[in-house]
């Protein structure tokens, strides 16, 4: 039986010449309206004052049409999320926001209610991170030792939010690239997509989609040359090793 | 009774406008032959090419007078470094250097015997992040999961290694500096010291002094702005909570 998995993982909030999520704005409201979502509950755990930061997104979003409110707001945190219907997991620190996904018991929870279909999930930046296999390619900095790196795993690979080519003429430090293919190296199986600031993942089931105003670059095993998909690219050939297994 | 603990922490091994270490020369040289060392153990764990990086340090370091080998290529690791006076912990992915030095039991020894003076300690970039209290502001990506973030401990506090302001323009990820206090917000007791590529902190005994050809910038708890120090401050007060306590 497939799946109707339903996620949209964004590369980041904010991107150069618009305010924070205007570039998403049509993408996130076409993709609740078709799965029939009113109501948004949002996860804040990336960042320090969850009321702040809560009260920044409904004030973008409720205007939208979609009512906003924030996980940390409830009792019964589980009890929320398994009644909830649609979950925005905003960015921040990956290693804060993971930590605190494990210490609230919603990793598995997550995964098991959008792979059965009854959650709607986006993500954003640290978000997106914890929405795929891993968080071994965030590029926080890791301010808090979560108990593990391995995360909700909606796609079955991993991604690069704020992807960019950092060339440094001056400085010394990694390159982005030099960071990802370190990552390979370690002879993790899964491949790393690197989203640029402006672009959005669609995972429609099995189908995964480029869109939003910025393309992808896909950095494979054994291929040392990444790989440039531009917005309107089909990526679901990257599900297909999850299709086969299930 | 005052140990005679010595090191010396390079911000990286590579600095614009120098050829590997070569803006280093000087101090390195100096620190060795003051504490009568003419063999220094590499440990390489920071990278995958143990050999190939081992060579490398060879070929620049062995012309100053110094006799370099590779940790990997004696069977028995802990009776190596007991054996030893010195040892260089070179840069590369800080996750993958803390993650074999816990697998080769070495944290505790480094630190035990660095402390009681019998053992020199150089370190650069990732080497030198792991000699500090923990590895949280490490720049690097977490391309493997350590047991632990907490580190060597030679100084009481963390190190950002290859410091450098970021103002993005038309990037949206988080600056350094950002980063930086994302940490210190996270209630950690310790404060940042960020080392601009060519900066060394050398540490003797407790007193701890900027060398190299740039500053230092630190950042503490409950103090938004960043001070600035230039070569030749002196930080032991740094280490003041430590002395006290022993």
């Amino acid at each position: 039986m497939a799946t109707r998995r339903q996620a949209l993982l964004l590369s980041s909030s904010n991107c150069h010449g618009f305010s924070l999520l205007e570039f998403a704005k049509k993408e996130m409201c076409d993709f609740l309206t078709k799965n029939n979502v009113s109501e948004l509950l949002f996860v804040p755990y990336a960042q320090k004052d969850y009321d702040a930061y809560t009260s920044k997104m409904q004030d973008v979003i409720e205007p939208w049409g979609f009512t906003v409110t924030g996980l940390h707001s409830y009792p019964d945190v589980i009890g929320t999320v398994n009644s909830s219907k649609a979950i925005f997991v905003g960015g921040g620190n990956t290693f804060l926001l993971l930590k605190t996904l494990y210490e609230q018991d919603l990793v598995s929870l997550i995964k098991k209610k959008v792979d059965e279909g009854s959650l709607v999930y986006i993500g954003s930046s640290a978000g997106t991170n914890v929405a795929t296999k891993s968080i071994h390619t965030t590029n926080d900095m890791p301010i808090i030792y979560p108990p593990s790196f391995e995360a909700i795993g909606i796609v079955p690979f991993n991604v690069n939010p704020h992807y960019i080519e950092t060339e440094h003429e001056t400085h010394k430090g990694e390159t982005r690239d030099q960071r990802i293919l370190e990552y390979l190296e370690m002879g993790h199986a899964s491949p790393v997509l690197g989203l640029r600031e402006g672009c959005i993942l669609h995972v429609n089931g099995y189908q995964l989609t480029i869109k939003g105003i910025a393309g992808a670059v896909l950095f494979n095993v054994g291929d040392i040359r990444p790989r440039h998909y531009d917005v309107g690219s089909d990526m679901s050939f990257l599900c297909d090793q999850i299709k086969e297994v299930e």
